[in-house]
């Protein structure tokens, strides 16, 4: 079986990488606002952080019952096109905070008309420009959000549940090298914050 | 946007046919049940169809929500994977006789533990041995499944609604070359059919 993650349009000699930082089914993930970007990206490039992509645009569409009863179960659905890496997914997170799952998808269009036949509707969409790196085992996403301005997530995926408490730990600890203070941690999601601007 | 059929685990050069014969919203199908596999086979390879694929063993998930509100709405969705092209499909047929749409996906197991969290359950599995050739703009799908025997379906996909009837036609007389008569017809899906042999 493939790895769910493989980005099968994405630079072939990224495939191992991406392979061995997105395969599990739990996500540790810490998000922290970005108060001033450019010391934030001096401290973490002095970590020579390995390049998964950079300023790469991101289309989510969420999909949810006319009843929001995924919204409701705690579960978001995602269709996700990435340019212009071209890489698409269909993603499930939830009910668990920590859960995420992923496939590659063939072609966004057609995979957000089968949700609307199965009986989805598009509630939500958020525009993204994301930097992705590598430090050691753990990834950090940076991003910037039009109306909600610059994030940095510092996060892991594993299969294995017990070991999610040690991930925070060391996800706590690389975020005070880099800097980053619990005042800017931002607990709600992208989808949280988009609808409280919106709404 | 890639063609949603297009498959990246096929070989390369079956890509352009693949795509010209799988890309359409709607399909119009003829099944007919195959008493004599051996005779119809003669008529078919007299008319040297092209091979797309040879003896394929496809195993689909059928997957409902637990009220079978799919089912009621006359929708089907359903998760692919066949062997041993390694292709895997995300397929959601409905609610109109003819509308099908699928994308590639990466993981099968991965797809079906997402749909599982979305609230849908597994309720019908379909094995099967196929083979496709195409025959000019038409592609033939060669069956044979356990318990129900052998089954040749003709069939185009197409975006054009309008066209339905015209190729329905154009099947019937084509159906009618290969020897195959009305009283063959098969008007029940291999879901229905394995359900009541099942049920």
């Amino acid at each position: 079986m493939k790895n769910p993650m493989q980005a099968d349009f994405a630079p072939k000699e990224l495939a191992p990488q991406i392979n061995a930082h997105f395969n599990g089914k739990f996500e540790v993930e810490l998000k922290y606002r970005l108060t001033d970007r450019e010391a934030f990206w001096a401290r973490l490039s002095a970590k020579s952080p390995e390049v998964m992509l950079e300023d790469n645009l991101e289309h989510d569409c969420y999909f949810d019952s006319p009843t929001a009863s995924l919204a409701a179960e705690h579960k978001s659905l995602c269709i996700r096109e990435m340019l212009p890496s071209g890489i698409m997914l269909w993603i499930v997170k939830g009910p668990e905070k920590d859960r995420c799952e992923a496939v590659n998808i063939t072609d966004a269009n057609k995979a957000k008309s089968m949700l609307r036949t199965l009986g989805y509707q598009c509630v939500l969409e958020i525009k993204k420009r994301r930097s992705v790196y590598f430090l050691g085992e753990f990834h950090l996403t940076l991003d910037w959000l039009e109306g909600l301005g610059d994030f940095a997530e510092l996060a892991i995926m594993t299969n294995d549940e017990a070991k999610l408490p040690i991930y925070e730990a060391q996800l706590l600890a690389l975020a005070a090298e880099l800097g980053l203070e619990e005042s800017q941690r931002e607990f709600l999601s992208y989808r949280q914050l988009q609808m409280a601007i919106q709404g």
